[in-house]
């Protein structure tokens, strides 16, 4: 028996409200070992290549106790999210060795998959009903692009976010228009820039925002017809300049919520998808929206969504449609790549506390860089 | 020329934020006369029969450089609102001497239809596209109910109140299914009572509030499964017991809304009809609703509407439909009546200062309150 490296990024200790700390609450380890000839008990093993930072991840580092709409993450095992992994050997039925695979698994560089020390014991626990387990968002075959697209936009447009815009424009909002309007927050995020761009595809006049000034150069780059640094504009008052708005894409939640719901059109529609601005409060601490009146005064619809919910119907479409979407140069996707696992708590973090320049990927083995 | 006394309500100073004063803000005026041969230039002379206060005539009176959803009323003449007519002399093709009619009136004793003074000018104003023009709720025929239910009936349950729950239920959540749980907030009210039997009829389990122990003893005896008094128990806490939610209908926003969002099952929809605990509020006195995010979380869908919008498509149901049940018991509707219009403010003001034991009708002619 021969044992290799098997570096992690471990989940070592459950935070409270506010910014997660790197080497307290996520801890690199680059002393535990795995054996690559070790049983797999009907499994197949994984070598992980890329690693997706995404913001709900945030939510699932807590105390088991409080009940939300995800299932924790289980302390003292490595954090799992979405990531691209290839097969190394399999004992499973239709999974191979040289498969690629996208879906959920640990930050480590190799698994035996199913992983089961990092699942949340789900099962026999007493979690309301709308709890939804994560982890049965088990690894899918996924095609190697052979040079038509480059392969860390699986951890981004091709992955999560990019289905997420996708998942959220179709199945809630089907009925667009060209020449309606959209405001975009967060438009530079994986998700928003995806939404930025097929709203424009569908011939949407765009509004979006974001953090930082190179941001919206980015969100400008993408084909917003508007776009403005939240930070140093207010927000309504911009929104009031280039509204009223027919749809709202929300991923923030909290104060630009309000200022969206202050500046919708007459029958509008909010489609809320995440609430980046309230992953690390608590939940008094969150803002408090004053003007939910308006919701019927405007005749207004809000509606969430979460991906996976319509995936099964909609990713062999995705799958048709964006891929050629990318070759054609249609839609562009902007990364920012976290080299070596060793980088991936400072990639999570960037996503909060506003050092991310785009979507952040960590990219495991070196070679899918720049293929 | 022969003068009649027109007793009248007067809109006769602009309100702040804060309840409305009785003598200040709205005057009984015993003197006004009208010359009941006069000329009517092609409209019709209209008595009025029966009034109808209800929660959004609050915000129609305000400083009309105020923008909201509604046109406001005009200062200096007779408040207008929802009521019960007959016509006593008619120019106009298809309208004669003898009909009753239903729908937006002065109030005052007689008018000369349709009114002009008390109409608010909205054609030349600049106002935001999603302003309603209230004033275009003419007046329309309504049936001699003969016997079959009392004519009060047509300033609640058949009315305006009862109108919007009929049309908010088959036009928002016409695919409620028998034993699942909806929470009626202000479930005593003109609107939440008729919520409360409509769900009741098609099976649901309904949890209803109010504001004092009577409306609650009401509210129990229209069938409500659960029923409770929001200013002695905690709602959310009710909620939670007996949850969760696969609809709340908020007459209310606020507080409330929160609570209901608290307790929303997967996939929940809220039908948001009014904002009872705001209209006496100025915007930045408004509760900030903190749990914005369980929309995406619990995939929960909001959506407000206002009855004018599905009105034309569903009036027809709703009068083949409703007066059955109320002759076949199926419905009940109980109202507070306020005899006389000089008592007219007094219960106008009941909606917001709780002292309403039952949805208030102001009876201007005497005969019409216990036919």
């Amino acid at each position: 028996m021969s044992l290799t490296p098997n570096p992690r990024v471990l989940y070592a200790k459950v935070p409270g409200p506010g910014p997660l700390v790197a080497g307290e609450h996520l801890v690199y380890e680059s002393t535990p070992t795995i054996d690559l000839d070790a049983p797999l008990n009907g499994g197949f093993l994984t070598k992980t290549l890329l690693l997706s930072p995404e913001p709900f991840m945030r939510e699932r580092l807590r105390d088991p106790s409080i009940f939300t709409y995800s299932t924790p993450m289980v302390v003292g095992q490595p954090v799992v999210g979405f990531g691209l992994v290839q097969v190394l050997r399999s004992e499973k039925e239709g999974v191979k060795a040289g498969d690629y695979m996208y879906g959920f698994t640990p930050w480590e560089h190799y698994t035996v998959q199913p992983y089961v020390d990092a699942r949340f014991d789900f099962a026999g626990a007493n979690y309301p009903p709308y709890t939804f387990d994560m982890d049965t968002l088990v690894l899918q075959p996924v095609p190697d692009p052979q040079g038509t697209f480059r392969w860390v936009h699986f951890a981004s447009v091709l992955g999560t976010p990019g289905l997420s815009a996708y998942v959220g424009l179709e199945s809630v909002a089907p009925d667009m228009k060209a020449g309606q309007t959209i405001y975009v927050s967060s438009g530079a995020s994986g998700v928003g820039s995806m939404v930025v761009q097929l709203c424009k595809n569908r011939g949407l006049r765009v509004i979006a925002s974001a953090s930082s000034d190179s941001k919206v150069e980015y969100i400008r780059s993408l084909g917003a017809d508007v776009a403005f640094n939240y930070t140093t504009c207010c927000v309504a008052a911009t929104l009031a300049e280039h509204g009223p708005l027919d749809y709202y894409w929300d991923n923030v939640c909290g104060k630009q919520l309000e200022a969206a719901i202050q500046n919708m059109a007459l029958n509008g529609l909010i489609i809320t998808c995440g609430a980046m601005s309230e992953y690390n409060l608590a939940p008094e601490e969150c803002y408090g929206v004053k003007n939910l009146s308006l919701i019927f005064k405007r005749r207004l619809r809000i509606q969430g969504f979460i991906m996976s919910d319509a995936l099964p119907e909609l990713l062999p479409r995705f799958m048709a449609e964006v891929p050629a979407l990318l070759a054609q140069g249609k839609i562009k996707s902007q990364e920012q790549l976290y080299v070596g696992l060793d980088k991936g708590i400072e990639a999570f973090l960037s996503l909060y506390d506003g050092s991310s320049k785009a979507k952040p990927v960590v990219v495991v083995d070196e070679a899918y860089a720049c293929m």
